[in-house]
């Protein structure tokens, strides 16, 4: 099963938080699940907050690309066409909320799940949630808009 | 100057974002300037989001300590007490928004300036404000409360 971000362009997959071209980071991976999104991550030991639980900037990170990538799959699904297709379809954060429900314990792999809540042509609003073992232990909402042309770098 | 993360007890010094005993973290530096407060970070090439532009995840991360820093030593303030005094007054995230106003350029030195909104015996709630190259990037709100006393390790 091939993720939202292995179809990124090879240009826009250097993000830190979930590009496959970025060996120092994160290299999340989201997927569909009927009409949610799931992704999965286990946190570093160095990825700690207070001593047992884990940093809450990863955790929002994670909601972040969790959310862009969601963001991006729904776009694709909404006009009824191929993830690999282009024109690519590249959303970036506009706004993020993350609420922290519980300390996130350490050790657990994370589960993410993505609920699409509102989709226009420039904006998509995603919810996710953060489970560890399967307790919820945060929750957050990221506003992703189109990628300005602007911002697209050159292709190779 | 010592920064307010250096007063944190050892046992709570191993945050990824600001822990002085994490060697691969941010070690993020917060200090009073006035009634502000403020932190630099220069951030890693690796740490992109598109190519030329600073992760949207870590500028959350930077925000977040920024504003957990804030809270404690606005919460010292308030209690005319210095902050390396005993009980540690510590506080942990409950909530954060991040809007991103701009993208944020690479290759240059962030600015974080912190602003007490509220302050309360056990929450506090803080603005912080990112700064690349005089411009303002990225906007947020931190909710930060006193760390539960369950949350807390033994001490070495």
């Amino acid at each position: 099963m091939k993720a939202f971000q292995d179809y990124y362009p090879e240009e826009l997959s250097h993000c830190y938080g979930c590009g496959s071209q970025n060996p120092q980071g994160h290299q999340l991976k989201s997927y569909w699940d009927g009409d949610t999104t799931v992704a999965w991550f286990t946190p570093e030991a160095y990825h700690t907050a207070i001593p047992g639980y884990v940093y809450g900037g990863l955790i929002a990170s994670l909601i972040d690309c969790h959310g862009t990538g969601t963001a991006a799959a729904a776009a694709y699904r909404a006009a009824q066409r191929d993830m690999g297709s282009e024109p690519a379809l590249r959303f970036v954060t506009a706004s993020i909320t993350v609420d922290y429900l519980a300390p996130t314990p350490m050790g657990e792999e994370l589960e993410l799940r993505g609920e699409v809540l509102e989709i226009g042509e420039r904006k998509v609003i995603t919810q996710i949630e953060v489970k560890a073992a399967g307790k919820a232990c945060a929750r957050g909402i990221v506003i992703a808009v189109k990628m300005p042309a602007g911002m697209l770098p050159a292709k190779n």
